[in-house]
């Protein structure tokens, strides 16, 4: 317990905040901010002090820890007034776990370098039930001794821990992550609306395939959902589009074809203008019955 | 024993041959027919009895099992010259395991019962391996009584069984398995794709995702032998071509939206274009990253 380094955490919203949590009950000295400061007041009342800004808890933390929505918002806390980089000391690591642009992880790590630290990209999957109960998976980026140093803490938050490769290579990952889960959910809807329009009970052809070849996370978890017309966010529509607009200007830079990645991305449009991005994603199911009629 | 029905297998391909192996050796009275008629020899060895014709497996059988290759084969074997039709008695059951169209199954459904029979489809997945180990998932539709009949012999060959609803709804449900394979597949090689095209490393990739909301079979199964290089297969190319014809059909007479599935239909054309069609549907990758530019 003696040797724990003084941890800086930015963002208490429905990740952050349990994440933050786990990190106190560690044992780490903490210290936070958020930019609605009632917030930080159960954190505060278990012991955690309570920065006026990203510059404050920079100053006062040897790992930062970042948990905002998207990139602009990274931006802001590290690199805007009274940001990370106005307070941080030489030898400190910047972790980002929040989902952003991988070249502006780069454009970031390029700025902290030139104050001595480093940029850890760390962004995680499985949710507010995964932040809750610790079994985040956490995809990382970086100097590799930086990610040395930041895994005793990634450990208090998830359960599967990869370094992926040189910084941004976390936010790659989880985009990897995002076309998997967008695309796979697709081939579900059309194998729901494939068995409904033909008179198939759903739930029996569910269970009939998902043991073998066919079976995924999403069909398990998601298509049970669709049947029961439960459409309540595990994960919100307007989240994945977020995603998989920087899936498609990662893949763009790169050159790479994600044609039913695309097709997914601008169906999901068609959720978003039927009102439902703040509904779950296996609301794409509902976009493809009116393509098909109802 | 002694009560158990006379079985007839017609059909001893990759498939056929264990899966009527399976069935000798649980005890089954067995009378087999194949076109090629030097793939009977090993069950005659152990003790099956030899048919010159489908019509004589149906004069010899109570429960008679069709397992070929397409629409026109089932059509062949059962209504052709010398097929089951002209020797099945009153009271036996058809159980054709093929894959093959809904609507054909419907056809040869109504002629079985002018004679008194009923048709159970009931195709398979699993694969060659799932045949020699008995641990094929079955999906069978037809007469709940005769499917009730046919499942002691289904239980000889596979470890899944669904009943799932009127005839044609065990080929239905298979459909709706090949709609996930592919379009999940198409997922993992978008995925692969990204991954390359940005320089992460595939493998830690597929590491780091597979065991959350990303996570399948495919991906788990199929995306080491991409990162690998392997495209021997475990499934054809031909063969799941095959199938989404099958899926097209359906879907368009159902009037089901299947954009995702159609999609990846178009691009495995590519591969039997590119002369990939006798590789592992994992050959979709290659066509992706030929799209992407190599």
């Amino acid at each position: 317990m003696a040797n724990k380094p003084s941890v800086g955490f930015i963002g208490l919203g429905i990740m952050g905040l349990p994440m933050a949590g786990h990190i106190l009950k560690a044992g780490y000295p903490l210290t936070v901010y958020n930019r609605t400061t009632s917030k930080t007041r159960s954190l505060e009342a278990e012991g955690a002090a309570v920065a006026a800004s990203p510059r404050e808890v920079a100053e006062n933390s040897r790992m930062i820890i970042t948990m905002v929505s998207d990139s602009p918002d990274v931006q802001e806390v590290v690199a805007g007034p009274d940001g990370v980089l106005d307070g941080v000391r030489p030898g400190s690591v910047v972790m980002d776990m929040s989902t952003i642009s991988p070249q502006v992880e780069r454009d970031l790590d390029r700025q902290l370098r030139e104050k001595g630290c480093a940029l850890v990209d760390a962004p995680v999957s499985g949710g507010d039930v995964g932040a809750q109960n610790a079994t985040l998976a956490i995809m990382a980026g970086g100097d590799r001794e930086a990610f040395d140093r930041a895994v005793p803490i990634f450990e208090t938050m998830g359960k599967t821990i990869t370094y992926c490769g040189p910084v941004g290579s976390g936010q790659l990952t989880k985009l990897c992550n995002q076309i998997l889960v967008a695309v796979t959910l697709m081939g579900v809807s059309e194998a729901l609306v494939f068995a409904g329009k033909n008179g198939l009970d759903q739930r029996v052809m569910v269970e009939a395939v998902k043991g073998g070849a066919a079976g995924s996370w999403q069909l398990s978890n998601l298509a049970p959902r669709v049947v029961d017309r439960d459409f309540a966010p595990g994960f919100m529509v307007d989240l994945i589009q977020k995603d998989l607009r920087l899936v498609m200007e990662s893949g763009a830079a790169a050159q790479a074809a994600l044609p039913a990645t695309s097709l997914v991305n601008q169906l999901f449009r068609t959720s978003q203008a039927r009102g439902e991005g703040l509904e779950g994603t296996q609301a794409l199911a509902k976009v493809l019955e009116q393509l098909a009629g109802g």
